[in-house]
């Protein structure tokens, strides 16, 4: 069975329509995911970029917001919202992710994309947050206190800094056990593809 | 039947790889094609970058050279080469390009594509594109002659400035007759439903 790092950071509106369409997508093609958030934010700024590109070239981001209404449409999403301000501080989304069980991840992630870009609700609030946790049934005081534990922080920090060690510089990204880097939604289908490759060679 | 506007840069490595495949597309999806090259240059240097994004931001160019190989092979094209300098010097082709008939224009576009991408020709060179065209059959030295005259710069020109009145910001872009923008190879055919739609609504 073919592997694929899914790589994503709760504030990336790509990453959003990938991560909404993981689990089925990988399903069908029988790849399995490992979930692994991580903060964009310090990639950017090692790349000398202070915000979202999709801010730093107004046209670009005017272009964007339109793709992904027409693409939240076609892959039969609620209509796409732009959380302000934008992009929204995904750091204790991210925290939250990483400390719950892996088994729990998806649902969360997705739970939390969703708010953000479907309901434009605020990821960045403690309340938003731990309202999402008590709906899937986790202990939300006891996952948000956790977020707070160093180790944890740390943990979250060593992933941003192997996501940058394997290239990457933009969410989604996509990496299979050979190291081989896809960027961006477009490209899921093409990482599963090379995964199942690689599974029938072993 | 539905019609879409193709804006391409001789220069762009992605608009090589929709080139190379949209008389095809096109065809399968029943939709004309108004073929645009336009220059990116003045549009990228308007918006503060004075060279492609993937020489500013050079772990983003690392990785597309090697996503263009993965989808030069996908589709069927020859080994992927990036001509040095990247990129290339557009403006002798575009005017070429322009300076032909309509009809005439996307088996030139392709051979100009093919001549730097797949054998890593300059296509700056007056001798390289004098001899694309002599093997197409026209009368090179009367095609450059007139890629000199004002009236013709002029064009290309006012092409470059209706792309960038358009929200143009990148190539290919792909523009519907309702003025519908889709920017990259990735969205081709989300253009050609786009078009094929419209016209179906006529």
């Amino acid at each position: 069975m073919g592997v694929i790092d899914l790589w994503y950071d709760f504030a990336s509106t790509y990453s959003y329509l990938a991560v909404m369409r993981a689990e089925t997508v990988a399903r069908e093609a029988d790849v399995a995911l490992r979930w692994r958030p991580f903060l964009l934010g310090p990639i950017f700024k090692s790349h000398g970029m202070e915000t979202s590109p999709f801010n730093i070239f107004p046209v670009k981001g005017r272009y964007s917001w339109r793709d992904l209404e027409r693409l939240a449409a076609r892959q039969g999403l609620p209509k796409f919202l732009l959380p302000v301000p934008f992009p929204a501080n995904s750091l204790l989304a991210a925290r939250t992710a990483v400390a719950l069980p892996d088994a729990a991840r998806p649902e969360f992630s997705r739970a939390v994309f969703h708010a953000e870009f479907a309901e434009g609700r605020d990821i960045s609030d403690r309340g938003v947050i731990g309202e999402l946790l008590s709906k899937l049934g986790h202990d939300a005081d006891g996952v948000l206190a956790r977020t707070g534990e160093q180790s944890l922080k740390d943990k979250l920090r060593t992933e941003t800094e192997a996501a940058a060690a394997q290239g990457i510089f933009g969410a989604p990204s996509f990496v299979t056990e050979d190291g081989e880097l896809f960027w961006g939604n477009d490209r899921f289908e093409h990482a599963l593809d090379w995964a199942r490759s690689l599974a029938k060679k072993k």
